[in-house]
């Protein structure tokens, strides 16, 4: 190793803190391909009872504690909120949405039914939530996240009228393949490649778009039939292709893309029975304390200890606890509120962070959609409300739960903006576009607008849109003294719980090199 | 309806049969676009007691016997061997495989693993099978048909590396859409395109193939990451992209197609439990005996009765039962065997029917995989063993049901002249270019050779390929008096449950037209 473990301390020391230091050595190259978000690895006994208080039981709380307590640190967890999980949310029967300027909503679910508010889904490749589920037994069942009996409809082409993916997928790739064919084949490619790699993209091409001979596209079985084959004479009638231009036209065809954005990749998971499962379990590992209804008031700094303030939301009392290092994972818009100490610079980067908007609603429904073969997946509808989502769990039950509308960002902001049953209107309307004649079986509307929920005040933010900027990022990476935050906010995957178990694993990691610090200075 | 009750009962009578007045009626455009699989809806008195014996107790002849009881008929199912299911077959621990020529194995399998050696997936369109699994309660799971975590190994390309089918499929698609781009740029589609129909195919290829500005594909964060992205300053590393050129010289490459074989589609499903769940639930909804260890040694049909004789394996004795109606869904292969008085033509077709050839090898394994992040899907190594298929259920388990090597056609017909230990050999070899290292953890295996299970003698037949032809699959449709066929092999789906299905509602349907006839005859 090129950095004597002396250098990366006193670096550490410096204020550069661990993210730079970490920067410069993966800089030299000197970092393996291990997953960032590995958590360290730590003697059991090496925290020594040394205590720590956790602000915040979403992923990023309970996954520090967990660490933590691995580590013989003696963790207090301190939650506002009568529930673990932060914005790992499942409303079931029962469950009150409370929204700032909106009356409460009472979620009326059919038995079996939960509604993911928040996260709901798992790529395969976020290893460090994975590996918490399989350590803590939280059971995995597949989230379809992808059908090609899902549809998409565009206001701007074939009339309006919904298609199945399969038909878009299909026929795009066939009329793309046909015209770089017939260019190749007439010679527009040479310059590009040599003739023998030209016949082999001819070959492919015609796989791949499913060509005929003349390297024209006249349909594919790909994209499914007028009739099914089926016994006897059935040997069943293939779709007519829709004509590239007009797919061209529609404003929903780019969703097509949406299976292979990284974060979207099958295979992609749920907890079976609700997102919950996973903080429930974290939450449930612990030997110290979880406060619910725990409202932080104020943050202050001793130089042998961090101070909280807390307010029992039952009771009102206020209450103090001193620990030896203080993790705050608590969004930025709810930190904004508490009194601290912080550097000012450290404040200006809380106080200045912008969240995105983020807005779903569900309904309780008939699963109408399995009899049109789609289960599970995402439709994109026109409209502005964004995807609606079907249920992957409890096929062919009588009853599912449909998310309507699911929209970020400037969608999200107009969106959120209107009265609940506006909202509520335009949900329904984007599944009547999709399925006609069936949007008034939909029932028991839940709305969450995450910019307006108590605690959240947001779902996440972007720190390189919305007017955030990446010197407020780093800013908030190096401790405060014996403060460290944590949060999917302070890591590259803002919206994803793996972006916290990451920064969860990477403080427990600043906390021990702080500890090690603070022994060597006889502290 | 154009043609009369009369005039379809008289085509039928006159040995048309069934499907070719379907076929008439279809090219007339007079049927809906209803499923052609459909069961006929009948009164339940419409059999009036009628007997009728089913020969086999796989899907086709388990579902005539479900509809044929439904109606009012009095229903014998006689199968050969000691289960239901025929090629729906589930291989637990303890079970027995016995194939001609080879030594009996005995399958070897930790507790709740299983391999369905034939069907393992049902496509989220074949509504006759899903209809049955949600009517009998049989629960579904998905079945992960396409991971992108999974892997394509080519011995002609990237020096025999595997990688990531993310990586193949999205650096394909990239270049492609960067050649079309730069032709459609430099003018070279312009007699296919309008200019703004050129300028939105070049805004979407931007987006269809993540192209940079400059229209050229530099790799993309779909084709993953060599570092994943985390906490703090870890912003991930991107794959740099594999060179179109070596990827059209892979003989795997094509395989990224697979997903969009109408067949393979997302979403796909298998029953919880194993795929034999469908065929016990359909015995057990009926309510007439059937025997098991039963063997039929001939067919024969008087004017009256269509009578059976078969031998009850368990003690040799040889038994007889006439019935009104006959539904014979032996496989050709076995029926060929049986003694019958059918036209010389009938049994000619018979006789003639060649099968296709399909092997699969499966292992008992801890779910190294799974380490690797691939969760379901198949993986395509080059070496002639074809697919290597992961398990879709008990994800994080600690061992699996590896498919190591699932061929068809001239590849299987090969992999089955080695000997059984070549065979294991050349499976472990598939998944050791795959996952190299792991191959020796793989244990107990189960070797299944089609073309060599008694009453199967092959997986299915495909009436347009291997020397057969479709005169005799006409001549075979028609029922010869009382006796009517069915199975998979008689639809357009030979190798699918739901051609099963198809057939055999379409047998009943042509029952009830047979009954109505003689009824009509005052017969």
């Amino acid at each position: 190793m090129g950095l004597s473990r002396r250098r990366f301390i006193s670096r550490l020391a410096a204020g550069g803190g661990y993210g730079a230091a970490y920067a410069g050595m993966q800089a030299l190259g000197l970092l393996s391909t291990a997953p960032a978000q590995a958590a360290p690895a730590l003697p059991a006994a090496f925290g020594g009872g040394r205590k720590v208080t956790v602000l915040g039981a979403g992923i990023a709380g309970l996954v520090a504690a967990h660490q933590l307590e691995k580590a013989g640190f003696a963790v207090t967890v301190l939650e506002a909120r009568e529930r673990v999980g932060g914005r790992t949310w499942t409303i079931r029967d029962g469950d009150r949405v409370e929204m700032r300027g909106e009356n409460d909503q009472v979620a009326r679910l059919s038995k079996g039914l939960y509604f993911n508010a928040g996260p709901a889904r798992i790529p395969s490749h976020h290893q460090g939530v994975l590996d918490y589920c399989k350590a803590l037994g939280v059971p995995l069942e597949v989230e379809v996240n992808t059908s090609r009996s899902a549809l998409l409809q565009s206001d701007g082409a074939l009339a309006g009228r919904p298609v199945q993916q399969r038909q878009v997928v299909n026929d795009v790739r066939g009329q793309i393949s046909e015209l770089l064919a017939k260019a190749a084949d007439r010679g527009a490619l040479n310059a590009d490649l040599t003739t023998d790699d030209r016949e082999r993209l001819l070959s492919f091409l015609k796989l791949y778009g499913d060509l005929q001979p003349d390297l024209a596209y006249r349909g594919s079985e790909r994209s499914g039939y007028v009739t099914a084959p089926g016994a006897g004479e059935d040997a069943g009638t293939r779709r007519p292709p829709l004509d590239l231009r007009d797919l061209l036209r529609g404003e929903s065809t780019p969703n097509i893309l949406f299976e292979d954005n990284i974060l979207m990749q099958a295979t992609m998971f749920q907890p079976a029975g609700g997102m919950d499962r996973l903080p429930r379990a974290l939450a449930g590992s612990l030997k110290g304390p979880v406060r619910l209804g725990a409202e932080v008031l104020s943050i202050r700094q001793t130089p042998g200890a961090a101070e909280v303030a807390w307010r029992e939301r039952r009771t009102g009392a206020v209450r103090r606890l001193a620990s030896d290092y203080l993790v705050v994972t608590l969004p930025l818009s709810t930190l904004a509120q508490v009194e601290t100490d912080f550097d000012p610079a450290f404040k200006a980067a809380i106080s200045g962070a912008v969240q995105d908007q983020a807005a779903k609603v569900a309904f309780d429904a008939p699963r109408f959609w399995e009899a049109e073969q789609i289960y599970g997946g995402l439709s994109f509808p026109s409209g502005g409300t964004g995807a609606v989502w079907y249920p992957s769990n409890d096929f062919n039950a009588p009853r599912g739960l449909l998310v309507a509308a699911y929209m970020v960002a400037k969608p999200a902001a107009a969106f959120q903006a209107r009265p609940l049953n506006e909202q509520v209107a335009l949900a329904r309307a984007a599944v009547e576009r999709l399925h006609p004649g069936q949007s008034d079986k939909l029932t028991a509307p839940i709305v969450v607008n995450w910019n307006k929920i108590p605690f959240n005040l947001g779902p996440w933010l972007h720190w390189n849109a919305d007017g955030n900027n990446l010197a407020a990022y780093r800013q908030l990476l190096a401790p405060q003294g014996r403060i460290h935050l944590a949060g999917a906010h302070l890591s590259h995957l803002p919206s994803w719980q793996e972006g916290a178990v990451a920064s969860a694993h990477r403080t427990v990691a600043n906390i021990a090199e702080q500890a090690r610090t603070f022994r060597l200075a006889g502290a």
